[in-house]
């Protein structure tokens, strides 16, 4: 069957989630968790959904990015992309005006990622498997055959990486098996946002507990008199036994990052997510260096540009914990190098999620993960937060504190409809009856 | 004088380049040298100029940007802005939404360059002195004050530069006197293109020899055997007594950059520019050592992203030319620290220039550097292309092959009323007239 890609639509989709701090942290104070929505057509009726996540303002320039780079795609054969995907991957980023803009970076590789992620889910729905199940029956050489090596060569071969995934071939039914029975490891990031109150996150630490959750997370870094006093609180409620995550998000710089963390050593977090810009390799090392003796592991990835950026990461020994996220980087195909090179160098993936549509991308590649490369969960684990899932068609189930395998094709990226009718950016309903209500709180979130 | 900025407008402009390969290299087969222009308007009628460098498709993005951002900068007192021009600045790049699709890299730091670049001409103007002018008479308490030492405190702090500054304030009346007598030493990158024949590389060489130029750039990358050749033919016209540098445009990935580059060691080139990624500091670090003692240095930062990249480059050797680029990172106030970083650590600044006001732009800077903080451009020459001058109203004036020092207020980056008439995209005279005349190509074009 012929499938030609025949248009794509791109919308500007933002939930006010400002209003009640949600998401806050030491840099962004005030997020309105949004995503440029990607919906790639073809002849044949069947459609992609793909997104990347947005913070608000800024939606509309991703969405402009997407469309100007959809002349890329409109009129393709599907087919074609799928067999030849590295390629027509490396044609989406090298394109030799826009790549000037970037390259691989930014606006364009968040435009990138939306549009790689379309054409994943469209795959994954011509095939009628969920996208973790389409990465797991593809043989190591079709999978490799998605990756652009380019600038990676000197910490890994597409030989040694088809390699890693034949040596570790043996079990996987047995470990699907597994999975789908249990699910995979998540940590929560709900208990611990810097605009909630003290009584707001006592409380969540509780519920979550409640519901089987090991480890927590909690951002610091804007004033640590507030962190200690918070980190007493989380710990109050948790106890020693479970695990503890402190994320500053980027806030401080590299000294100062050392420093505020010596003060929090007593509560032994198990990792400082983002203590510094995610472009500042060599400070990461030194950081590492001296909390690493502290039993202090250095996690980032969320706002890593792109596979060079943590090849060094992993290469330099700069992080201990390496954080994916599925729609800042350009898609399914280079996440799947920074896995690669992860493996090699080993050092553990804790996928980011949290944003829209980032839990029910993310859980895809990590039980891919599991079944194909490193077969293990031990030390690994994938954010969860319970946000904005009640508007994706066939959102994320925990159980257990786990998340259960997705069974419906496609990748999950797919909206309802009255999510778009309700949260198009600027004319949904939810939109307009706010500017209605109250026009002076426009200003705040627009 | 009280003055309150009352409105930014943004234009795409574009020139079509591509027709006859000026300014092609082996990753930009076909740029269309374009820009995104903005024009800061005031309450008192003085306006501001500035841009940023793009290669065609994608100006578009970088336009919505910039829009995107203008309301940081609408209704704001100009001189508020430059009296704390480092907080400002910090301002605009860390919008806690618009952060997030950069941060400080890619469209939205390419738009923050447009937009503080348009701000220090809009300074320069009210001050009614040539930015480089204005640049060196500010005390260093002043010029430090525009810098935001965030993520850079590892290497340099405030202290330290201010200090610099001062140590090299003795003789800038009689260095200022030189560089009007002399100008600064230029080289150009006109004789090498790759879409260039090898009769015009040969003719072109003989030309800027004739000119008094004595370094000479050609793009290598695309095929050895080329490269052998063109290089041959450029050393037997401009001999072994002038320098030649090589540009492969981030082409190769790191053992190939090695191994290319030990072929063209007998053409004795001073350095090797973007061997590979720009965001590869650790592969850079290796190419260097390879190289180095083969007399060939690495020279890379037209891409490089931020003052992050640029210090781990610094920190970690892996360049030894550091080429600032005046329309991708966040303008003057960022790359003004790129250069206190570079001067500690002892690496020449040779800035890109070529694309659209690059040349009006980086002349500037360096000579500030040479008054200021440098003293000498002892191995330090600024990047020349004769390419889209003739659209400034005051275009770089070169005499003997040096760039002499502007005259007239401002940054040199406003353009003649007809440019803005003629080449605005998609509606200006020419490219209406070129959709007339030719609609088969306009695919290519545009």
């Amino acid at each position: 069957m012929e499938i030609l890609i025949t248009d794509i639509d791109v919308k500007d989709i933002r939930f006010p989630t400002s209003l009640l701090a949600d998401g806050s942290d030491a840099m962004h104070t005030d997020p309105d968790y949004s995503c440029t929505y990607v919906t790639i057509k073809t002849n044949k009726g069947i459609e992609g959904y793909g997104l990347t996540f947005t913070l608000g303002r800024g939606t509309e320039i991703v969405v402009q990015a997407c469309k100007s780079m959809s002349y890329l795609v409109k009129g393709e054969n599907a087919n074609n992309i799928f067999t030849h995907f590295g390629i027509f991957w490396r044609k989406l980023t090298s394109e030799s005006q826009l790549r000037w803009i970037g390259p691989e970076k930014g606006v364009i590789h968040l435009a990138t990622a939306a549009i790689i992620n379309a054409l994943w889910d469209l795959w994954a729905r011509i095939e009628k498997k969920p996208v973790w199940k389409l990465l797991t029956d593809l043989t190591p050489e079709q999978l490799i055959s998605t990756i652009d090596f380019r600038y990676i060569t000197d910490v890994i071969t597409k030989e040694e990486a088809i390699k890693l995934l034949k040596d570790n071939q043996k079990g996987k039914e047995e470990r699907e098996m597994i999975l789908r029975k249990n699910g995979y490891p998540a940590y929560t990031t709900q208990v611990g946002w810097l605009g909630y109150s003290d009584s707001k996150v006592k409380e969540l630490c509780a519920k979550y507990l409640a519901l089987g959750f090991t480890s927590f997370k909690a951002k610091v870094g804007q004033n640590l008199t507030d962190d200690i006093r918070r980190c007493q609180l989380i710990r109050d409620v948790i106890g020693y036994e479970n695990k503890l995550m402190v994320d500053a998000n980027q806030i401080w710089d590299i000294n100062e990052a050392i420093e505020w963390m010596k003060q929090l050593i007593k509560f032994k977090p198990t990792w400082i997510e983002e203590p510094t810009s995610p472009d500042d390799v060599l400070g990461h090392v030194k950081i590492a260096n001296e909390l690493r003796p502290h039993g202090i592991g250095v996690a980032t990835g969320e706002m890593c540009a792109n596979r060079v950026m943590f090849k060094q990461l992993l290469q330099a020994k700069a992080i201990d914990y390496c954080q994916i996220d599925s729609a800042r980087i350009g898609g399914i195909n280079e996440i799947l190098s920074v896995y690669l090179m992860a493996k090699k160098l080993n050092v553990p993936v804790c996928p980011h999620a949290g944003g829209v549509g980032l839990c029910e991308m993310v859980q895809h590649l990590q039980m891919w993960d599991f079944i194909c490369l490193n077969t293990s969960t031990e030390n690994r684990v994938i954010e969860y937060v319970d946000q904005q899932h009640e508007h994706f068609e066939y959102p994320v189930y925990i159980q257990n504190a786990c998340y259960m395998p997705p069974t419906r094709p496609g990748y999950s990226t797919k909206f309802t409809e009255d999510t778009i009718k309700n949260y198009s950016y600027p004319n949904g309903e939810k939109w307009k009856n706010m500017y209605k209500k109250d026009s002076s709180n426009l200003i705040q979130i627009i």
